[in-house]
């Protein structure tokens, strides 16, 4: 029953490689604790890098200045 | 002061069903803990179905296999 | 397959109380979307008064002060 | 290495905005807990007002009404 | 800079097993998408039996009932 | 009527400093976006350091190799 979000920048991740993480997050619980892939949900959020922010600097702002 | 998220893949939920989802969770809460409904916040997130996965994957690829 | 995640303080919630909370919210997907209940997933969290702040103010302050 | 989530509903903050939340809480959390801002992410939700409710009505509703 | 939130029920998961966790979603992230592991970050929740539900059901009713 | 999240890890954070947090984050939204502070609402979830991940380690691993 586990539940994985996995949050990333919105910058052109394909439909293949989202189904890549999909399948590989819910092996993971699979392989480490042993749970049932059936009831394990995995939920993919893209954020804009506008709205996204480390070091107090948005992405989109780091991207611009080679960080 | 409850927070309730409400996750769902985006397949055209109309505005009248999300307001009845507002409704209905804010009344449960009044209903079972006696909360507010005045601070109590609900907030809808509508997921594409790439970007779901149950049992390794997506509700896209699980739609066109009639799953 | 919907996610519900309810967050309220931790002030006492009998484990009868959270399990009409997870019946309700179940249901009221059903309901409203006509999800299917088997695959629908409620995580309640219970957080600390002190972890918790509205109007700028923790929880804890404004139970003693009677807001 | 904390992460905040700032939720906001959707009515047009700008992208000079949200550098100013990004700044804002990353500096926050240097401030108050002298945390690493290098290692500080801040991501921020904009949800559409049919997807936030309060008082058990959408804020598209409470708008309209002059909520 | 993705971030990883994995939710699993509080059921005696080990610190080496949440290692395994932590190891493995940040590989994931750098082997689909080419992210940086020092700025991946991975949280794990671990939730009450009696707080997370599915099928209208805590997880508490289901392991007692055998589900 | 926003709602913030800030996640630390739980490495002693006292009550006043968590206030310092939910005072903090409720004025940044009034200041940055003109926001209600009565219906600001902050929730600080603080996370042991064996559940909380960067580069791949957990914190506990990180803090004992002096990283």
């Amino acid at each position: 029953m586990p539940y994985v979000n996995i949050k990333i920048t919105k910058e052109g991740a394909t439909a293949e490689q989202k189904a890549r993480l999909i399948e590989g997050a819910t092996q993971l619980l699979v392989d480490v604790l042993g749970k049932n892939p059936a009831t394990t949900v995995v939920v993919i959020d893209e954020v804009e890098t506008d709205n996204w922010g480390v070091g107090g600097e948005s992405i989109t702002v780091r991207r611009r200045t080679g960080q």
